[in-house]
């Protein structure tokens, strides 16, 4: 319950003439009116002419715009006529930082692209100020394309948490643990003390999520793999991995244990509710039983998984028994962007293909992969992913006046078949607007896109490029 | 040879000094300077600081900017530094006025979606006036995506050609012949004759090249089939036709001449040079082999195909057989925008996927396809399709300056795996200026949208939604 008295008085001291006391509203820190509110709530809500009200970090209220008008009022309102407001999308899967070796040698061969191009330029160039840069980058790409949780596994992660918090966006940052040195640690050993460290320091932070990323099964042992998954487990937070993304790693599972991918995983006592499997191409029925009944997040990545020729994960199968399923982008090396739309796009079109069946996935079922499947797979559901009273205020609004999406017959349709990220015009996580008419409120854009082009010039020397 | 004297007294009716009697600069209606100039040229030449003369309706000249800027002069001048400067989009294939339906009533089978909502739709809306209004709706879109060229199939293509017309856009415009009655037709006799009208009326236009589209052999007999392709080949103009789309048509070839649908038409005689096949998914090698023989250009239209499910067509055969490939969207009933962008990106990512092999369509394939591709599918090769001196001036330029552009290691990977319609900032047809800095010069847009917007309020009462 909300003390009036101290509300009226704020009204006062604004010039307004407050009528609190007498009409009983309740004052609040936002109001967004007017618009179309998609609210991918239980039912799949769509409020033609509503509102959502934000107190602080949290929805109060959604419903229509005349009722939730005569309850609220703020000293800021956004008048979302002519938009679509639902929740901010969640990236499940993403390598922020490396939005910096976006397009660098596209086309090739996948073990010419990452041993020539991808593998040299990270041995030569990440640093804690290349993935600090990086992340800015992607951040901005991130808010101004509705993008406002995102799932991120790489080095330095300490480095992506704080441009990740300056920036204002939500994080699930995975500190990567890997066999072989890299940049930010020569041995697991040193990997997983990382990871330690970067939980103690952004354990119960509002935006950042810690956790710890073992990067696949074809690049550390058993023990390691294990070794990881008891440290995120040690502290509660969740163990984000590639699994089943190649042939290559089918086969590698194959040998070293005659089992599958995720057989393997299960095998050392690793799966388990907290854990985000990436990708989950090449995975049986009796895998996605399992993955089911351990409460495994699967991630889904069709930009990246199309680009390299990955393979296609059976969506509507990870449908059917009800996994945990959410969408990501991938790193901007592979997709090459962090549109969130486009993987809606993308998952909705390739499976009614692959499928042969145009009722494969749906524009409605995309949507809730985008945004409640999302926070499902990363555990956060009773958080994020909708647009209902006690949530978190993730929340983004979509212009729908241009050509593109004229007529509109059925919003929900267009937000998969037509919008794409540019679309977004307003941006706000936890209850802070981050970006409102496309212009960004927390990143200098032009100094942050200078620093990106700096780095581009050592990028492309650092892999011989002309 | 132009005579210099007039072009000096224009430039000194417009107040500057004309150096040109001593530079022997020659006066162009158009420069466009400092831009990264994509030729799509034979040897796919990309000029980093680049420039492209104009004179009426044709390109005189593309060099490095210091070089044409030396050779040139002229009183509009479009600085385009930081934006790409390409040949404008050539769509193969689309149902322009089908804009009017975009969204209606998706993720439904295709019997379904076609005989409860599209065909009734049709039947009860499509008139001269709903035609006009909803090719200018897609005329804004195009322009607004960077399309110059569009190949249409559709009813009342006078009035496609007026709009067309009106907003400087370039159409290769197919009257549609079918069995059944249809708004414009209520026999196929009445279709044809309808078909030579038209044809008479628009040969020789500079912008307009009309065309016959008899439907498909599914719903047409051979007779029909063959009167149609007889009416062009007496005027010496295109054949649009639907050509193995769905597996069902498959089917109604083997029932009615035991051969496939590419071999059925041409037992019929009607495949040759200025036959344009829309889809060409359910190919055969053989099939393939005979369209390279026959001249037949193909268009591949691969979000309309995976929205539908109707199958993926075998890109890698066709590029290997060298058959004239183009890329359509197909109505925005299919698809839903008309975005040229994304049916690049598309071909790109699902021919990787399906040929297992990231190297199978790379970007500069793409990109060939959705200019020069596309002009060699419609016979245009010789006028469009590339930025070479002495083809007509159909030029687009692609802003690059926003984060999900940076960095930029190649413009050419950029176009294809990151710009969308909505990057377009200057579209060009034939000389003349469409859309400058993103503000339409041609259409009254706003008018439009409201219109289209009136439209749709019939539409939904006509198929009963609410």
């Amino acid at each position: 319950m909300r003390i009036r008295f101290p509300a009226t008085i704020v009204a006062l001291a604004c010039g307004l003439v407050a009528l609190s006391a007498q009409t009983g509203q309740r004052a609040v820190s936002l109001l967004i009116t007017n618009g179309t509110v998609v609210t991918v709530d239980g039912t799949g809500r769509v409020i033609r002419n509503g509102a959502v009200a934000v107190d602080g970090t949290d929805i109060v209220a959604v419903g229509a715009a005349d009722v939730v008008g005569k309850q609220f009022r703020s000293t800021t309102t956004i008048d979302a006529a002519g938009q679509i407001v639902m929740p901010g999308l969640v990236n499940t899967h993403t390598h922020a930082a490396m939005a910096l070796f976006r397009g660098l040698a596209d086309d090739l061969a996948l073990m010419e692209w990452l041993t020539k191009y991808i593998f040299p330029a990270e041995a030569k160039m990440v640093s804690p100020e290349f993935v600090a840069a990086g992340t800015r980058l992607a951040a901005i790409e991130m808010i101004q394309s509705g993008t406002t949780t995102f799932a991120d596994m790489y080095y330095f992660e300490e480095e992506v948490a704080k441009a990740t918090k300056a920036a204002g966006l939500r994080g699930v940052l995975g500190q990567t643990v890997i066999q072989f040195p890299v940049a930010d640690a020569k041995t697991p050993a040193e990997a997983l003390a990382r990871a330690e460290r970067f939980i103690t320091a952004y354990k119960g932070d509002p935006l950042i999520t810690p956790a710890v990323a073992p990067h696949a099964l074809y690049t550390l042992d058993g023990p390691t793999l294990r070794a990881a998954r008891d440290l995120s487990q040690r502290y509660g937070v969740p163990t984000l991995i590639h699994v089943a993304e190649t042939r290559d790693e089918v086969q590698t599972a194959q040998e070293r244990a005659q089992l599958s991918p995720v057989a393997y995983l299960d095998s050392l006592g690793f799966l388990g509710p907290g854990v985000l499997a990436a990708h989950g191409i090449w995975v049986s029925d009796a895998d996605i039983a399992l993955l089911k009944a351990r409460g495994v997040g699967v991630s889904h990545n069709p930009e990246s998984n199309m680009k390299l020729a990955s393979g296609t994960a059976p969506v509507p199968a990870y449908l059917k028994a009800d996994v945990a399923l959410g969408l990501g982008t991938d790193g901007a090396a592979s997709n090459n962007d962090l549109d969130m739309f486009e993987a809606m796009r993308m998952a909705s079109l390739l499976h009614k293909l692959q499928a042969n069946d145009p009722r494969a996935v749906s524009a409605a079922t995309a949507l809730r992969m985008a945004t409640m499947g999302g926070a499902r797979a990363l555990g956060m559901e009773r958080q994020l992913g909708s647009i209902e009273p006690g949530k978190r205020a993730d929340l983004i609004l979509v212009g729908t006046a241009s050509a593109r999406f004229t007529p509109m017959y059925d919003p929900v349709s267009h937000l998969v078949y037509v919008a794409r990220g540019d679309d977004v015009q307003t941006t706000i996580v936890n209850g802070r607007v981050l970006m409102r008419n496309r212009k960004m409120l927390t990143i200098d854009e032009a100094a942050v896109l200078r620093e990106a082009r700096g780095w581009a010039v050592k990028v492309r020397a650092a892999v011989g490029l002309p």
